[in-house]
């Protein structure tokens, strides 16, 4: 069964609401293994509506329209979509009879009447949450029509509770199962690289998809249950993870710093972070996730290098030699956090974000992230760019999420694999690999 | 100028991505008077994108594309647009030659340099966010076609600084002129309702818009050239400006965080935080802003009591007396950053963020923000809610806005105006308000 969604509104248009129906009725009709093709917003223009229904009801088997259900004078989508779909409208009593209800001691003038008005012949929806009833009916042209209400809060309960029932009835007992593979060092052509052959399939698929400066491996499959499908699945993540190595970092769809967070409480083990560049980013993504607190001990932005003398015990001799972008900054960063906040693991952010501040030697984007659990310290380096500078958001970003990435390696017992775009031959002076 | 939206993406017709790009393009579009009559979703299938470009072509006078200019095999959008607009694509040499500075030092494959392959004759539109460009070029049947990235790190800027001016000087003669008048501590409702009779004019016009916590006022006039309009709007603006009061914090458009760094840098007056619920946001806001360094002297994340009693100071009879969520730990924090880092003025939040750690006493949303300049201290607390909860991410984000609103407050020597949806009365002990 073939879907399409149209929403009607024209606020949506101007921009000033999203619209996040058409991604909830998309969720919920592929849960229930309904494809859909398309989807379209069109303004409260009764023309321009009663084209776009006519084209899809020509091309789906099941249109579902979202908003213009209300009492007010532009909700003009039922009077159009039944007669683009060739069915009259009626007053419907029982309809009638529960508004008459649902108004009890409130003003019920003609407008809320309206809503009463249905396609002949048709299942009503009920609504839990408002005013306005949905409807499930056929069209002349064959198709399903479903029409729900715009407010998420009323359209989600009719869809569940009621449309998906009604729908589950008339298709095939199909699910669609999905599972999101992060991936986080290879960049989302590399990855596709890699599957090359994987993402061939046709079910189960797999497809590659960009983050901001990471990557995920969307795997699906269709079967009769979730639990076929999962089965069905299973080869192909066992395939997709051999191939990705530890670059893959979540199955579970997780992000970056809720990956470290879940590893240092399994582990029993606390962080603490000293940032420059970052300016607070990495602390911040740490301690956005629920429950950090019990891993993460003290965060410390020390822009200024007497504070990083004071703060952290960074040597003036340090700062004075080699600058407060460079590897030994980082560590000594890393380091004087440890002990500060007498954590397990130390991290130390220093670079250039810019857009000022670089120089040919120390180019906007050079930075420096040193990782130290009291024996070893670790530095990964991300270069800069020599072409045009990327933005002052995309370096700290990036540089958060290396810092992110080296943690969750010490915490998982994990080869401190070097990104493959930022290769570890010229990523550090060897001698700075690791340090006792 | 009529408009459509297409958005290329099989993760946004199952639901799995919320399509917020096409709600951004079509406000940027209505900012400069053109009209969005239809937007449509299609999956990475090349036929049904082909109908869908052929259908909008024949229909509008600008078709905006999002999604689908990346380097993987999914990504068609451009091949099967250009053959729809009946333009060829080719090798376009200056962007390989800036893609090849922008991957230096990394894999630069085949897949990548499909990137600059674009409509022979258009207009390219940078990325300064990622590795695809943009392009701009008219097609067979006339339409003007613009292509767009799909993350929205890339979208949105490329839109502002590229598409938009490029597209204002393919329109009519004309000229829209925008300005952005930023509110903080009136919600949108409440700003509308103080507006009223503002917002129904014609030309200029003024219209609300919510933001994360805050909103504001577009102001909009068309005339012969931006001189002439910003004269229309002047009126407008001074009326808004009064009715708005010191709650109005910039008419340029410029963030929070923008306003607070360039009032410091004006006074040369330094600033340096002490954060627990927010986690270290707050400094990340203030450090977003290039040249933040002259005037942001340290950060620090103070989650363990212990931290905020070593770092900051903070008397363990006041934890234990009042607890870490508490207006006398809020000052201390602020005072003990402000001392540690010699910084004009020192800022400290304590809350509880949840999802977890209220109590009825103490709810989720409960927080403190404290501000010294060293002889007088204020504090706004956020009452929480009793209601259903609102998300960590939600309360971290207002706490810090709250902060840099008392920053910019005492910066610009403002009064320090509560905000009208916590009211004062209810917000801080009278005593606390002030101290020495």
């Amino acid at each position: 069964m073939n879907a399409e969604i149209l929403s009607v509104g024209t606020e949506l248009l101007l921009g000033q609401v999203i619209n996040s129906d058409t991604a909830y009725v998309a969720r919920a009709l592929s849960s229930v293994g309904i494809n859909v093709h398309y989807t379209a917003t069109v303004g409260d223009n009764p023309e321009r509506l009663y084209q776009a229904v006519t084209d899809s009801l020509a091309r789906c088997d099941l249109l579902v329209t979202t908003g213009g259900l209300g009492p007010t004078d532009d909700d003009l989508t039922k009077e159009t979509v039944a007669r683009a779909a060739g069915v009259p409208l009626a007053m419907n009593e029982d309809c009638l009879a529960t508004l008459t209800r649902y108004f009890a001691g409130r003003y019920f003038g003609e407008n809320q009447k309206k809503q009463a008005v249905l396609p002949v012949g048709c299942t009503v929806l009920q609504n839990d949450n408002g005013s306005a009833p949905g409807c499930l009916f056929r069209s002349q042209q064959g198709a399903l029509v479903v029409m729900l209400p715009g407010p998420p809060g009323e359209l989600i309960p009719m869809l569940e509770h009621y449309a998906l029932p009604a729908l589950a009835g008339s298709n095939s007992h199909a699910v669609i199962v999905s599972k999101n593979l992060r991936v986080f060092g290879l960049g989302e052509g590399l990855t596709a690289e890699k599957l090359d052959d994987l993402l061939q399939g046709s079910n189960p698929t797999a497809a590659t998809y960009a983050l901001q400066n990471e990557c995920f491996v969307r795997v699906t499959a269709r079967a009769a249950n979730e639990e076929e499908a999962l089965t069905m699945m299973q080869p192909l993540i066992e395939k997709i993870r051999a191939r990705l190595g530890t670059y893959l970092y979540t199955e579970e769809d997780g992000s970056l710093e809720e990956t470290v967070v879940h590893a240092a409480m399994r582990r029993h083990m606390t962080l603490a972070t000293a940032e420059s560049c970052t300016g607070g980013l990495l602390s911040e993504r740490l301690t956005s996730i629920p429950g950090s607190s019990e891993v993460f001990e003290m965060g410390a932005v020390t822009y200024a290098n007497r504070i990083k003398e004071q703060v952290l015990g960074v040597s003036a001799h340090t700062l004075q030699t080699y600058g407060a972008v460079s590897v030994q900054t980082a560590c000594q960063m890393a380091q004087g956090i440890r002990r500060a906040a007498g954590s397990d693991l130390g991290i130390g952010i220093t670079g250039i974000a810019g857009p000022g501040g670089g120089t040919e030697e120390k180019p906007v984007g050079l930075v420096y992230i040193a990782l130290t659990d009291g024996v070893h310290t670790w530095v990964r380096r991300m270069p800069g760019h020599t072409g045009p500078a990327r933005s002052r958001a995309f370096y700290r970003y990036a540089a958060a999420s290396h810092a992110l990435d080296m943690a969750r390696r010490v915490l998982m017992d994990l080869p401190m694999q070097e990104n493959p775009e930022f290769p570890r031959a010229e990523s550090l002076p060897a001698a700075m690999d690791e340090k006792g």
